[in-house]
């Protein structure tokens, strides 16, 4: 490398390109999921990557600089932009901008990268995509029940077989219904004591510490197995009992979730609520044809974001994957969303009822990539023709267009170097046969093709050699006029 | 508006929503073009919208601060990151970072947004699509020539129709070798007067200003319609005959092309060397199968980019369209591009030879948009199943979801108000068909559904009414085992 020559090339910390195979199977992915949207009703909105400051909501009140998290900068009239963090604050500004065009409900998806500047690592980067759909303008549990439908749908149309994924239903309002009962939090004005998010904590860890772990972390705290020591929320035993009933109804059937959690909440109007609220999205999802198999009623789902209002969902896959350490644990949540009624509320001064959810574009892709076959991607290498004389390249010129014209992607040698490094070239990059046409093949009316990945496959297993090589030579002339099915057939051995 | 509250919901300047008709269009018209890219055996690459600001090459060297024309701003090292400009930049960082790992020819192409901060103006945004692909380390002609050959089956795929299209090709080697052979440019070390660029521009105005026009350009000076004087070349006339008989050359077919171009420029090394690039290239169209009515040779091809050492081309739509000044004129440029050599000389000191074009996505996308049925744009509005009776939610459920399974987008109303309310959102939404199923429908056991384009159809022209009424009512009853038989019948009716 000369020294003299100037920048390093590199990527901004956090960043990352993205290869071929994944560029595809993202594309095939989330255009199986779009489709799914579409059959529900939403239409697709694309906003822009930038957005103004304020408009994002990102701005700090009493300081002339943006909150953190968040890529902004001042524009050519010095006004605050950012990249947009998230899909759902442009979806805000883009309704409260249009209200008075839209017809609500307003049903809308979108799909596009988000930027966030917080602490990349192994797996998190600074860019990544969300595909998120939102009705606005619905307040009916219809919509939510839709939510999780079209959820359930998405991930099989992307491939995850009926049984390889469950989404998880819960509703804020039984679980504040608990909390109130509980007293934890106040029926009046809904307030939360700072314990209430103690004992959200507390229940959300219920999968890791199991039930006497969250009684302990309600009470007085909890030992870990290395020692440390977690205090708790402090909580009576009454207090505890009542929190503990609300736990129960997890793991039974939706009816029985609905009537156990009603018993935990009867108490609490809001809680009496979201109890109802659920058992009209039992009654939409049964109608809908969604048992249990596909969605569940989980009183445990707690969703982190403080915006959820009502109902709030979950998609997990079961199948089981090796984490870092190498443990075994069901691969988890790949979407979530739910119930939100703040939406413009920033910008128009007014609640409007709002549900929708996100799918997690990178994590669903990484599931793909460990359930689908590897060819998923649709990613075919193309057929190389060789350009072993360089005064025949009209000849090989046609031949590669033949060769597309099938349908089979093809490329022509146009780089510099002799036959040897062609073929070099092809196996670097993986392609699966070489069309070869020489001053021999040319006279006699055939071209020779070299399968290259029986060569390949051929260097690595001797052993299996002679039985490759009686059925499959890993080079075959062929009349001329017999170039495209010749190469269909070896392809489709290839694929065998 | 409560004053109150907070921001204004607004777009930074130059910025814009695309609304589904054109999301869905651009998807389609993307997927088409890609996949020729692909069946030329191109491979997707994805980079970041982020890049290091000097990766790009728009820092400027004496000044701690980005150069104009970018979206730039220090990122929380303190280190210059902009918006990427252009897909090249970026592959540019790539293969310099990759050199190692790629083998030669690296065969890619990119879609995605690129950001300008420029002045914007109608339909100039600052954020806007382009579409790449290019050859990295292949000199040959044959390179050139599949570009050249993609470009116009991308096109084809895209919806244009073969005559409604011409690629133009050039060679920046023949044109230099004109003003070499004119005395204009230095044949010893290539290097340009100040009057070259003044002829290149001269030369470039051919079809505005006519041969006529061209000559005073190149010699004293042109008063145009207005009285405006432009002041000229000043070459001398042997000089001026020289660039005439090089201009002469368009209008013919691509060997004429050459041979005139030949004679042209026969003085001059660089000029043969182009002419002579010229006919390989036309060895490989006509090989390709490629005629005079998707390419032709255009002496009068500049291309802009300075960076252009070798054939240059662009794709023209040739159909007739009406500008913003109400005259009739061709549709003309959507796609250009050229061989280059200096894609990585800033990294790697050396020049690496390079060849590729760039569609023009929204010049593309608004010339499909006159060329294309409407229905293009494949965004079916969803069949609406109204609400009428809030007690039968899950029922309307069952039909919402009876009609999703066949395939047909369709949305339950999930937000408030009566029956009323529905038709109306269904008719602002511009929705076909209206589900409506109360309790009367319910014990006979059927549906009815509301045709709501022919309603709006009789609405505009009650002169017809008669007619549309006779053979296509308005509201249909069905029995409800018959609903997606009648749906589908009424929705083809629809698009008749």
């Amino acid at each position: 490398m000369n020294i003299e020559t100037g920048p390093i090339p590199r990527l901004p910390r956090g960043f990352r390109d993205i290869p071929p195979e994944d560029v595809l199977l993202r594309e095939r992915m989330i255009a199986s999921v779009c489709s799914v949207y579409r059959r529900y009703g939403f239409e697709p909105l694309e906003t822009p990557h930038i957005e103004y400051l304020d408009a994002l909501g990102k701005h700090l009140p009493d300081v002339d600089a943006p909150d953190g998290g968040v890529f902004a900068f001042r524009d050519d009239s010095a006004e605050w932009v950012a990249l947009r963090y998230d899909l759902t604050a442009p979806l805000a500004r883009y309704v409260a901008e249009h209200e008075k065009d839209i017809v609500f409900p307003y049903r809308r998806y979108q799909v596009g990268p988000v930027f966030r500047l917080e602490k990349p690592g192994p797996g998190r980067f600074r860019e990544f995509y969300q595909c998120d759909f939102d009705t606005v303008g619905a307040g009916s549990p219809a919509a939510d029940a839709e939510a999780c439908c079209a959820l359930a749908d998405a991930l099989e149309a992307a491939g995850v077989e009926r049984g390889g994924y469950i989404v998880k239903i819960n509703n804020r309002k039984a679980l504040n219904g608990a909390l109130e009962a509980a007293g934890v939090v106040s029926a009046a004005d809904g307030s939360a004591s700072d314990n209430s998010l103690v004992v959200l904590r507390a229940i959300d860890k219920l999968d890791r510490v199991g039930m006497d772990g969250v009684i302990r972390l309600l009470g007085e705290g909890r030992k870990d197995e290395s020692g440390d020591f977690t205090k708790g929320a402090g909580l009576s035993n009454s207090q505890i009992d009542s929190i503990v009933k609300y736990l129960r109804a997890s793991g039974s059937g939706r009816t029985d979730v609905c009537d156990t959690l009603f018993e935990a909440v009867k108490d609490s109007e809001t809680g009496r609520e979201g109890v109802s609220e659920l058992r009209a999205i039992h009654d939409m999802l049964s109608a809908a044809g969604f048992g249990e198999d596909r969605a569940v009623f989980d009183p445990l789902i707690v969703r982190g974001l403080a915006y959820y209002t009502g109902p709030v969902f979950e998609a997990a896959l079961t199948f089981e994957t090796t984490d870092e350490r190498g443990e075994k644990k069901q691969f988890g949540s790949v979407a979530g969303g739910g119930r939100y009624d703040t939406l413009v509320e920033r910008f128009l001064g007014r609640k409007v009822p709002a549900t929708g959810a996100s799918i997690g574009v990178d994590r669903l892709m990484s599931a793909l990539k460990q359930l689908l076959p590897p060819d998923a991607s649709a990613y075919s290498a193309p057929v190389l023709v060789t350009a072993m004389d360089p005064s025949l390249m009209p000849e090989y010129q046609k031949l590669v267009f033949e060769i597309r014209s099938a349908g089979i992607p093809a490329e022509l040698f146009t780089g510099s170097g002799g036959f040897r490094k062609q073929l070099k070239y092809a196996d670097r990059r993986n392609l699966p046969l070489a069309v070869i046409c020489g001053e021999d093949e040319l006279n006699s009316g055939t071209v020779s093709i070299k399968d290259l990945l029986l060569g390949r496959e051929l260097s690595k297993d001797i052993k299996d050699r002679a039985a490759w090589v009686d059925d499959r030579p890993a080079q075959i002339t062929a009349p001329r006029s017999e170039l495209v099915a010749t190469i269909k057939r070896m392809l489709s051995d290839n694929i065998k």
